[in-house]
């Protein structure tokens, strides 16, 4: 065997997107506007390294699609005053849309990114796909129509299951009956007349806190604790989706060696243990067999619980919502260290329901991931609630549609 | 709070390399030619998009350099016959060193990254620092002078301990007792007159496998089972280093609620269970305390027993050990499934001293992975053992020499 320091495809990584180098020198030209706002022909030269006529040509090309527009007069180059040139916001809109496990919340952008508007309503995912899919797409067309809107450029949706990206169908979702390889995709494709990226909820969660938190998130995880327990891996700035798209699933990570059996057939996943599910769980089950507590006086008022009654119920003082709050950080935390050792992110973002039992969860939690991780690999390790919140999975959903907007495939296709 | 569905550092992403566009574009010549071994300057504007005139300009300087001579002569191109050009092996030659708990193995490459040589001997760390790189040193001089080599373009260095890359040293290095915070790379760097590289052991290890591997190995994880559990973590093509270095920590993910204390101090970490150390202990306590068996034999006979003794065992039937190999191999199973879970990779590669159990061994692991992991995330996962061999760190340590060597930073400094 011939041993040699380096392989071939090593050395071709970088290359790849000189494939088709007029195309990308327009995502460059495109890309630097949209970062620095207004820009010189002359400042577009020096940055990409093009000719000044290069830079000319492209830009008019741009113009003429609309994708850039004119704007203020800058300085002086070359003896005559420069125009500046910034991205047309108004060139078109887009969509992005969270899917819930009991509602769907969907956003208005422009191309600049910045949020119209938006509108929510509940839905049942158990009435299958053609159903809510069309209460979708009635709820964009009636938005569309409102805001004017001339041209839909893409429309990015979240949805609470594991998703083939590609396909853009989701693969045996457990909370999803019904929709197993439906092309949510295609349909809605097909409907509204421009593209449509689907990925999983936590996912797109991720990438919506990553635009709000803007320099500050390269490397880091976010982890949803609502019903069930996920985690969006950001790194290098980049979503790590995984081989099949579903990096992240965090929540069947065993915990424990009890017998505890989890939604996924196994035993000892910290989703069973600790997820909002597994919290009204234990609550209901301890409220029944115990004294008379707080827990059980509101069971018996609304036949069940959920996180958030216990979380009420620490807060005045019950010793048992406490010690299953306690219970549930702990293993939450053992998890998140499991992901820290492995991982060494910088930041552990901390999202979904379970988060509004209160601050004394998230400090639980926090120690027990400072206990069981490596001290190595917490010394700049922070562990923070959503800063997104609730808008966290319509901004990422939003920001796939970005993301396929201004590569070179899409550009290829608006300039002829 | 104005949401917006894009940051302005992702817009930003793409954009860094163009900082010296000269510097870079040479960067981009040197890589067309490493990959595709012989090109001509027509083929290198063709490719990069610069102009005929900007390509001869920069392959001169490169030619000037010796980075690149002229080879045969190719086709007509513009009615002259071109020269093609390819990378100039022998303008240099570098090392990759792998230093193991009880032996360093070093290699000599040259530019194209071919293995010229390489030489072992065994070391003691609890010498500390200035013995064992003084030993190194030593080494590496005599392999230069039996080569003839005129230029040491660079050294990379594996090292078995948790480092901090950019201080080249090791941080609180539980195995390399004296060397905290020792300044391995600056030390080196003194003694040899060229760039020196440090990185984990298994991090170089996984960076060997994926350059034995090639196409094959853009995401993957190395773990390694000897004395202690570790892993690499190589995303994209990339190594993931994370935060503070020391991503794929794996040692210690907790995999059991049993009070068996692990060197860090906390209790029920797979290496304290799974790792060759673990194997060997728990074997002593048991052949001293049971039946008489093949282990105890053993145990008489060397006065201690290792990982390897049990394998042997099991193959010849011994209850106890293959009792022992099971639990081991359960254990490193549940903390694999963890990392699949979580980072859904294509591929996991095995390797370390514990692999030469023997296939009983892979095929338990394999088995509890399979188990405890998502149907979705192990359906296109492959568990190999590694290709690299005991090659893997001295070869991932020479391509960290390579990926330093032909970026723009290192060649500004060349090409004046």
């Amino acid at each position: 065997m011939r041993y040699a320091v380096v392989s071939d495809n090593e050395i071709g990584d970088e290359l790849g997107y000189r494939s088709n180098s007029i195309i990308c020198s327009l995502v460059d030209i495109l890309t630097i506007v949209r970062r620095q706002k207004a820009v010189s022909r002359s400042e577009l030269a020096e940055c990409t390294g093009l000719s000044r006529s290069a830079v000319s040509q492209r830009v008019t090309q741009l113009l003429d699609a609309g994708l850039l527009v004119e704007g203020a007069v800058g300085g002086f180059t070359g003896g005559r005053r420069s125009r500046l040139l910034r991205l047309n916001n108004d060139y078109g809109q887009l969509l992005g849309v969270d899917l819930g496990a009991t509602s769907v919340l969907i956003g208005l952008f422009d191309l600049s990114g910045t949020l119209l508007v938006s509108t929510e309503h509940s839905v049942d995912l158990a009435h299958g796909p053609e159903q809510v899919l069309g209460e979708i797409v009635q709820d964009v067309k009636e938005l569309l129509r409102a805001h004017q809107c001339q041209r839909l450029v893409g429309v990015g949706v979240g949805v609470p299951g594991p998703v083939d990206q590609e396909a853009g169908m989701v693969e045996s979702p457990p909370i999803m009956p019904g929709w197993h390889q439906f092309p949510i995709a295609h349909w809605l494709q097909q409907r509204l007349g421009c593209p449509v990226l689907i990925d999983n909820d936590v996912n797109v969660m991720a990438l919506g806190e990553r635009v709000v938190r803007k320099h500050d998130a390269e490397d880091f995880v976010f982890v949803k604790v609502g019903t069930g327990i996920g985690a969006g891996i950001i790194l290098g700035g980049r979503l790590h989706r995984g081989k099949d798209g579903c990096a992240g699933d965090i929540g069947h990570i065993a915990v424990t060696e009890l017998d505890i059996r989890c939604t996924c057939g196994r035993t000892g996943c910290v989703e069973a243990l600790a997820s909002g599910a597994a919290i009204a769980k234990i609550a209901e089950e301890r409220a029944r067999s115990g004294d008379p507590t707080f827990l059980s006086k509101v069971l018996v008022e609304n036949g069940a619980l959920t996180a958030v009654d216990v979380g009420e119920a620490a807060r005045r003082g019950d010793h048992v919502a406490i010690e299953i709050i306690q219970g549930s950080a702990r293993y939450l935390g053992q998890a998140i260290a499991t992901v820290v050792n492995c991982l060494n992110p910088s930041l552990v973002v901390l999202g979904g329901g379970v988060l509004n039992i209160g601050d004394s969860y998230l400090a639980a939690v926090r120690e027990y991931v400072y206990k069981r991780s490596l001290p190595l690999a917490t010394r700049q390790l922070r562990i923070q609630p959503s800063l997104a919140g609730e808008m966290a999975g319509v901004i990422g959903a939003g920001s796939l549609v970005l993301e396929h907007t201004f590569n070179c495939e899409t550009l290829a296709k608006i300039i002829v």
